[in-house]
């Protein structure tokens, strides 16, 4: 009888493989998942599986794919969850449908995942799940144990796990090519302000002032300083580069799932340019009825993804909408990066619809008398209003 | 037979009139409505109204008005058009009721404004014309004759009327206690980098790292490092400390009124940190569901001012909505300032919605078991479509 | 120890009596809410309560503060989920605040409700227990033996409590002052027509057509056909005419609290004329931008209220945005009432926004050329579409 | 120098044709489009042209082009603008299409419209005339020479343009497949109940109760009663059914693109029962996000294409969310036809999301328990709310 779990080589996730050896009596399949996470994690994660006498371990390079269809659609919708562009979010519908492959392809009986009851990650694991196999068994062990994060290292010693001495490091990352969170310890405290030991990503190293061209197709970013990546090097470059600078961080309170209120640290260098690049592209092609009306879009795809509800049909929808405003979203943005901030200065596009003679204050060719009927009109209700309420 | 005019002491209005006495006949009056602008000019109005011939120049000092009864209400609205905090916008309305007044007190048959055709402005001038004083006639002199910038320049060399040598600074400002704008020539263009002489409030003068905490009452700023400053004095503040560290540049393409697209440039210390600290208050106090509808609320009430339509009775339901929800926004925000850029490291309410039991992997007030019932519906109805897609 | 049960009377809630009593070990404290139930239900109820051995029982007349806090807030609201006027949805806050008030009167350690783990109603007893009285505890004991229909029917025979004998209308009612539903059975299957049987307060009994003028204060209904109601009096009266005209019949498909979606049978005579009749005064005295903000207000509304989150503060931000739209909601709205069905057929209001000399195709007051710059400027960014588009 | 004229034969295009002539100087093509008008009235329209002595007439069946890619796309979207279905505003850019086309074929310099400078039509017209062909001239002769009804009949009868004696017919009428739109005279008081006489679609012909099958596939109708029709068959079919049985009156204040509220009648038979069927089975097939979310959407396509904002970008992006949602909405939905009024009895797809099981009070496959971990956290919020509040 044999369960696949989804995982990461960390304390969590090895305690889940033991307790689904000892307590389930499952036959344990692990599977982790790239979508941009440390090379030497990755083989640390194999290793280790290893010792722990799973049945089979899958290192699975989903990092293509991840960028394709998951951030460049971030991009293109301008992820945003009340300030967060979507990193873990995103990454998790992608390696859950991963482990739905991997369980189908070796007839697995259920599917585990490592996430606590407390937080985001076990909605996005299991809709996937539930959406994609509802026939099978889900286990969540940490959960279903109701541990603890001591009580989780307590079971690792005794069980001969290899536990990180994280005494001085009291906090839990989460990575991939889309961002860093970093949460736990005193971080949880809305009040209290972080420590810059926390960050990795945003250390400065980049101290003069830098020019960055990003080059956008149909919404989707191509080129950086003129140069074409391939999409998993696009990102990579772009975190580099805008990391670099200092650039990137996010301090934020977020409304978890559940509803509870969360402080959360992320770094997000690549997603903080290239979505304020791609907004940049937008204010000048898109009409302004596509942009008060995509607001909505995005704010609710956004919403959907951060609650795991990449399977909904509404964000198909969603995307739809926004593919179809995108295909002319083409075009060269260009940032200042400096003193770990960042600015667009300059943007143009074939699509774009500035005219300089409809504003210039020199050109002639607009009567200026012509708006006169607008203005009659303009406060037209308002005035009624204001007629009938003197009554 | 008296027109009141709106004047700034500028080119565009001292034109205006010229043109009113002689081109239409009026005895005109003239006002200066501070709302935060240069005393230097305040008085070099005065002086030049007086050399133009006008029957009587008002100065009236709105400052209070602007700031208790306009800025407050775009804090708690987190004012934002397109990335556009509207400072000109914003004042405009006020402008326009004190002529309103002054025409009512001195019988004046019209009213008049140095508006262009191309631009915002002569909307939000008349929206409230016309609104609070339809039977009066509005003048609005340089769009009747259709001038452009350089005809002005001509008619004024040929009236008297001094002009000040701008060929080196072929741009022009508009000025308030909410924000700064500039444009005109080249920084009418998209794809040009702005050159940085444009830019008086934003320079750097203070380099080194510096929190500022800002303390909100119900929505509204009240102290600034732990001290209590009145309206006026406390925006003058938080544009001196937050500019000082080269905060508050927005560059940006911007919808205006009619469907142009234009890009401006802006200063905006005190709105950019008042209004992101603002936010990060609400972030902690409102619940999600508040957040969320909020949203849509601040969205429409910006474009409601931005279109000149502050007398529109949505403008009166959306803040009373605000009005509610604030009336927990109470608590303190510390921002970081540091290189010409800011951020949010901690907040505290006592309206805080944020509960570290909640959220900490350490406590066992929760059985993590609990939240398997949401887990099991939360995505229950992508769940059936999944299944009735394969039929 | 003591638990206060909210109780109708019926079969689910006097097996929990039992239950409550047995099981639990309880004394056992019961209330029926009026709501606008049928009086001799309530008498039923009082004397199957003392049967049951109760400690105390309460009857509480709550019908002027349901009409006066509840109801007429769903008017101002054009109360409306997915179809629905909210009548079972819009009583159950107050029933429970009501038990709430008994329970914290009688010092009892306990709050129970009969409903099912299927529904909403268990939603919005909850809801409002949680949020008030957050340290009593909650007992549901259908729903925690997880009973069935059949199962509670076994268990009230076995337990002497009366079963009235319903093979022969295999449905359950639920009725207040603002509406009935009906549910059950093969009421459920969405593609069967429900049997004429179920209905009672739609029968038809007048067949003359009809004319009903409504009055309206400030969104609130206050006179029908000229004649003054006190608040439950005219909710009673608008049942009585509209439902003798066979008028508010509501068959539909919900997606109730937990994503079920089901077949829904309603009677809601009262609500379908007077939500209508406000609707009508609202586009005859509203701004075109208030209604359009207001549609959204409105569906939010609604859905917290459907979801029982009465008291989530998002509520009363948006009762203040409706009460501020609502306070010109003042007029007459005249309906015809015919054949089951009903229209507006005249609306008047001293606030109404409506000019004839705008619209009349004889008046010369506005000179038609006046809209030309509206015209040209109406298409204007479509038009810039249409150019670059073409590159 | 040529000139193209939309043309109905009334009066008002009529004079037009005289006036392009006479005070234009214009060799006139009159264009008559047929989008579901009376055959008699299109052969006296052909006829009364060639007696104006127009340059060339043409008649264009663009029936099939209206139903498949404007009624269709109406229905998908459940077109609703403050309570018009939209029927003069979906057909006026198909017509102005049309007449671009002919001046495009026969090089004409102008394009030309009869309609006033107080309703939509002009902004209907002329939105797709600058969009497609901004460089060709806009000529409105009617708004150009201000002319009032009255006026338009004393130039018609100096002219020899034959006037129909309409003394007793003081109203106005569009008509095309889609609806008939009534208005004018006394019609135009809010407060005046409207003269049955000005309603020939909706006469009540069949008094007996039918029931009417609709099915559709992915939104669009295709079966009526069983019966496959060709798209133009339908809508007609439809409209006859619907109209026989006295429905699709519809009585309302609407308010119009400059800002008039204007008291408008149509009937609309077919429109009524379509939309209200394929919103029923929406409600079977879509989730509630996706249905909360498309309400939005439809508000937002109904503004557009009655402001004749056709062309505007969003609409394409409108669409193409409303397409993805409707990939699912096949089945069939059974109307009762009675009495004036109608029902939606039963509705089926094999994309329902509906399930027995999960509504069932005799079914055991749910523990009803489960859901006690959603209810402990639904209220979360509010909860911590109250909590604070209390402070």
């Amino acid at each position: 009888m044999k369960v696949v779990l989804a995982y990461s080589g960390g304390l969590d996730t090895s305690v889940c493989v033991r307790i689904l050896q000892e307590k389930y009596g499952y036959d344990v399949v692990t599977v982790t998942v790239d979508v941009g996470i440390d090379k030497k994690e990755i083989e640390e994660a194999e290793a280790k599986a290893r010792t722990l006498g799973v049945v089979e371990h899958y290192t699975i390079d989903a990092r293509e794919e991840f960028v394709r269809d998951y951030i460049f659609r971030a991009i293109k919708a301008n992820a945003n969850y009340e300030g967060y562009p979507l990193s873990t979010a995103l990454a998790r519908p992608l390696i859950a449908k991963k482990i739905v492959e991997i369980a189908e392809k070796k007839g697995a009986e259920a599917l585990a995942h490592g996430s606590t009851g407390k937080g985001n990650d076990q909605f996005r694991f299991e809709a996937v799940f539930r959406t994609l196999v509802p026939e099978k068994k889900i286990i969540a062990p940490v959960r279903e144990l109701n541990l603890t994060r001591e009580e989780s290292i307590a079971y690792a010693r005794k069980h001969d796990i290899p536990v990180a001495a994280k005494k001085d490091k009291p906090w839990s990352i989460d990575e991939n090519l889309w961002g860093r969170s970093i949460e736990g310890g005193e971080l949880e405290n809305p009040a209290s302000k972080p420590s810059d030991e926390i960050f990795e990503w945003t250390r400065v190293k980049r101290k003069e002032t830098e020019y960055l061209d990003i080059y956008f197709e149909e919404g989707v970013p191509q080129k950086l300083n003129g140069k074409r990546f391939a999409p998993v090097e696009l990102i990579m470059e772009a975190n580099k580069i805008a990391g670099e600078h200092g650039i990137g961080k996010i301090d934020m309170i977020e409304d978890r799932i559940v509803g509870f209120k969360a402080r959360e640290n992320y770094e997000c260098p690549a997603a903080s340019v290239l979505i304020e690049a791609h907004r940049a592209l937008e204010a000048l092609t898109l009409t302004r009825q596509e942009l008060r009306f995509k607001a909505g879009v995005e704010q609710n795809w956004s919403e959907l993804v951060y609650h795991g509800l990449w399977n909904e049909p509404l964000r198909f929808a969603l995307d739809a909408f926004t593919d179809t405003t995108n295909s002319r979203v083409t075009g060269n943005v260009r940032l200042r990066l400096e003193n770990k901030s960042f600015a667009v200065v300059s943007r143009s596009s074939p699509y774009s619809l500035y005219s300089l003679e409809a504003v210039s204050f020199e050109d002639k060719s607009m009567n200026q008398r012509e708006v006169e009927g607008i203005l009659k009109y303009h406060s037209y209700q308002p005035g009624r209003y204001y007629a009938v309420k003197k009554l």
